[in-house]
């Protein structure tokens, strides 16, 4: 068993603490990474307060990792000592089901393993990136770009896959209107990344707080839903929206922003059924979908598109012992855009 | 002035009666059609009563319309007299809007003319087809192919292209595994073009009581969603599921049914808004949708796919005299599968 220094919360209800972890030693086909930083999502707060469910104390968090590679395996041919890599929300899945074989490991029928609080195939609980080593198989991990900031590349990992995903499913491109619907850390990338696509993007956020941001990442426009007949005056508009807000808003009149076959794809999750009357989907044959994360082979092309089009998160690095902090900043809206934590000061 | 005998709705609350009407003379681009058979539409009953919001009385209903050409206009050039044709649920569109120039009618940004209930160009109230002649701008007229069968092919114009629209969009086809929730007037069409393009397909529907003829319209299984358990041993089974149910249904338990990236299309409108997790839509990257009718080119495309494949509803003909009684027999789900009115009985 190797050791590593991480993060952790002891229970749902008090602050993390520095813990020493073990890591599992280095099989053949793993790769262990020498973790230089870790971004912190708002994932990683609903998982150790426990709001999706109980799980398993002492736990470190963290699926936006970075660092670089210090030992392979016998067998590894993907990656090699002194590789700048990263691992993203997923570190295993099944291989075996059609859809583990056709690459979309995020939709593994037996369920992914996932790189924190899941139960990992050797019956482990799988531990984050809060942390200084981690070791990981080699299919679930990325090579990061040298030409992406490696203390800012890391929210790519989730936040990044997240938004481009369902963008390029949806075919954001040239000619095409997307809205990002709030403008946090995946909102930020979701404007940034859907700019390189060649889509014209428009912002919709509650206030005009972050109207300057939202243009400055390349958005034609930025509407402030909070103010009177603003939905109202967005009818028709989109090809595509991307919601990234967790708080219920109201489906049926962002729906209608919808051109005619325009798709809202829900990437925040509120716990709240959503209303949604079936008219505002068969007038205009709108669609109301999903996106969760991408799978390893588009994650891949994501970091690659994002080097190429020279799109990195907007960052505050911090020291370890500002994570409890920065959780309770995170749950106040106030950060731009994302907590990238430097594993050095672990 | 031209006249026309039908059936219209006095009031909301009366039985329909025979009536004489006007329709407008024949005008350069028009198309004098005398109707031979008319399919009665849950649609026709939901507008007479007002179900869906006001209208002008008396009102004639009916937007599946097939019959003969007998008188075209001057600048008429795809239709001649003595053609087969069809008329479905519009007349007309604005011909100028984005939506329009497409091909897309029946997104037409200022709305389409709808062929009854509706305000046309004109100013008059359009009426429908339970009647003897109607005058149609020729763009809204379909060539009906003379391998259908008259008196069974007018429920293609509605309940045909509603099905076949969403199936041709969603790619149904060899390989692809289709449910269709329902099996009434649209439902043992989806079924019988979901079958015709390649697709495996179910059939969901409350009890056995239609199972044989689910099974001898070509599908390869049909699941009675009333029994305990029926809809959870269906997790992750399809591909695209086609909802002509207009009773609200669970939403979240029919999602759970598709697989990865898969949809949920409605076609029929509960008028309750449904609450749907978005879990339901995140996890899988699913999609709730909604699909209304299909353009005037899908249409004539629906038509020759039909008679390509030897697809025709499957009708109960009746004499205007049982118009009222059919819409009963409508509401119970008394009928396999769809009501024609012979127009001769007028």
């Amino acid at each position: 068993m190797l050791t590593a220094k991480a993060y952790a919360a002891p229970s749902a209800t008090e602050p993390l603490v520095p813990l020493t972890i073990e890591r599992r030693d280095v099989g053949p086909k793993d790769v262990l990474i020498a973790i230089r930083y870790a971004g912190i999502c708002h994932s990683d707060i609903h998982t150790v307060r426990e709001e999706w469910g109980p799980i398993t104390f002492p736990q470190v968090v963290g699926h936006e990792i970075v660092g670089e590679v210090t030992e392979v395996g016998s067998a590894v041919t993907k990656h090699a000592v002194g590789d700048r890599v990263g691992v993203g929300c997923m570190v295993n899945s099944c291989r075996e089901c059609e859809q583990c074989r056709a690459g979309n490991e995020h939709y593994c029928l037996s369920g992914n393993t996932q790189t924190y609080a899941s139960v990992d195939r050797d019956g482990t609980i799988t531990q984050g990136g809060y942390s200084t080593h981690v070791v990981v198989d080699e299919d679930f991990v990325l090579t990061v770009p040298e030409a992406l900031p490696y203390d800012a590349v890391a929210p790519l990992l989730c936040a990044g896959i997240t938004t481009y995903s369902p963008l390029a499913r949806w075919n954001a491109g040239p000619g095409s209107r997307v809205a990002v619907v709030g403008m946090g850390g995946l909102g930020h990338l979701g404007v940034k990344i859907a700019v390189a696509m060649g889509a014209e993007v428009t912002v919709l956020s509650r206030s005009e707080s972050k109207k300057e941001d939202a243009l400055a990442f390349g958005a034609a426009r930025h509407v402030a839903t909070g103010d009177d007949g603003a939905l109202e005056s967005l009818r028709g508009s989109f090809d595509l929206i991307i919601n990234t807000v967790s708080a219920p808003l109201p489906m049926d009149a962002y729906l209608a922003t919808l051109r005619p076959e325009g798709a809202l794809v829900n990437v925040g999750a509120p716990p709240q059924p959503l209303p949604v009357s079936a008219f505002s989907l068969i007038i205009g044959g709108r669609s109301l979908a999903g996106s969760n994360i991408g799978s390893i082979r588009e994650t891949q092309e994501m970091l690659d598109f994002c080097a190429e089009h020279g799109i990195a998160p907007e960052t505050e690095l911090i020291s370890a012992d500002r994570i409890n902090d920065a959780y309770e900043r995170v749950l106040n809206s106030d950060v731009r855009y994302r907590f990238v934590i430097d594993t050095a000061t672990l």
